[in-house]
């Protein structure tokens, strides 16, 4: 690599947590009747929706805990589990605080964190990414979400947001995802990319495709190895 | 102390750095023919009107490293320092970014970080917090800026911003600050606070009253005295 970036920006869920695989485990233990694989998938499958009708101007501005809750209490509906109280819900919808972080982000983390600004650039509100870093000893040196620019990803402020806040230059940031769409919608705004490989990010049951796509200047297997890529 | 906070929140310059020393110490070190702890005061002293032209609407929305280099150029004109390149002036303004911690800060917030969320809560913006923070090794959680909450303190949507941010109630976060006037504002929006002593805020030269006043739950020498206090 020529030039390093000097700024590497982090999508989160997926990338650096594993959502499937904490939200199955907390569906789980509260034998709700529903396998916690298959709510999980369809949490997370009503996100990218709710996120668009904040896009469309359906809805206004509104943080991804309480478009988490709307997806929640329709899939509480659809399963037909109507038993639960509203602190159980509550706390339910707050497992999305407390993903696990895949094992090798805290040390990856915390090699790049030695060379590089790292922050994240996610959906989640800071709440959220604030009580998930800490649980799970991610080293940020700032936190960054869709909830300071008043965007959701892929709008082009979010990306163009990070070079902003840091008074440098798009091609000066790296973002790093587990996801080609969110890549792709960086590199147009002239962001740099890092793709790492997280097979199971939809579970052991729904490996995903992981093989390298053109466009991506650097392909990462996870983030010690991303560290190792950027000599750290 | 009947029942903790849940969120400390923190006032930066004065409080947790020594932006005086910092400054004083820079400015020194380019032999412009004025004094460090002069310039670093009327520099400091722009502060105020700066924010209060954004807060009056004279100014649009401005990032604190854009007032300060509104100030430093009518510094320059005033002291009669004219030969300065832009990028020394680039350079210089930045200096807010890299002001020193007090020498208690980093290991009293790391203390009270073991029990309490811990984040920002300062005008500078979002980059300066981060670059100085990471320069520092401050450990913060999360980073909270005017630049989040587009108003700049004493507005009450800062203070209350830090509540809704975590999804907690006003009085569950309690303000750190060096500074009665940011304490009082926090207080009226029902927000718990603690003052800390830094009678060398300004300089050896002007050593600041830091007796106790009334209507602080808590006043603490520095940050280790505070994690004392909230029994950390």
């Amino acid at each position: 690599m020529t030039t390093l970036p000097k700024v590497l920006a982090f999508d989160v869920f997926g990338t650096v947590v594993d959502w499937h695989g904490s939200i199955a485990r907390e569906v789980d233990a509260l034998q709700l009747g529903v396998s916690g694989d298959e709510f999980a998938l369809a949490w997370r499958a009503g996100y990218q929706p709710a996120m668009q009708r904040v896009r469309s101007g359906e809805l206004g501005w509104t943080l991804i805990d309480d478009l988490h809750r709307l997806i929640l209490d329709e899939l509480l509906e659809r399963f037909g589990i109507r038993h639960l109280d509203e602190a159980t819900k509550r706390h339910l919808n707050r497992a999305w605080h407390r993903l696990d972080p895949w094992p090798d982000a805290e040390p990856g983390l915390s090699r790049l964190k030695a060379q590089f600004m790292i922050c994240t650039l996610s959906n989640g509100n800071l709440g959220l990414l604030a009580e998930m870093a800490k649980r799970g000893g991610l080293p940020w040196d700032c936190i960054l979400s869709a909830e300071v620019f008043r965007a959701y990803k892929p709008d082009p402020a979010t990306y163009l947001g990070v070079a902003r806040v840091f008074g440098v230059r798009p091609q000066d940031v790296m973002l790093v995802a587990a996801h080609h769409d969110d890549l792709a919608a960086a590199r147009s705004c002239g962001l740099r990319t890092a793709y790492v490989e997280r097979p199971l990010e939809f579970g052991a049951r729904q490996p995903k495709d992981v093989s390298a796509r053109s466009g991506n200047e650097l392909h990462a297997k996870d983030l010690l190895a991303l560290a190792e890529l950027l000599e750290c």
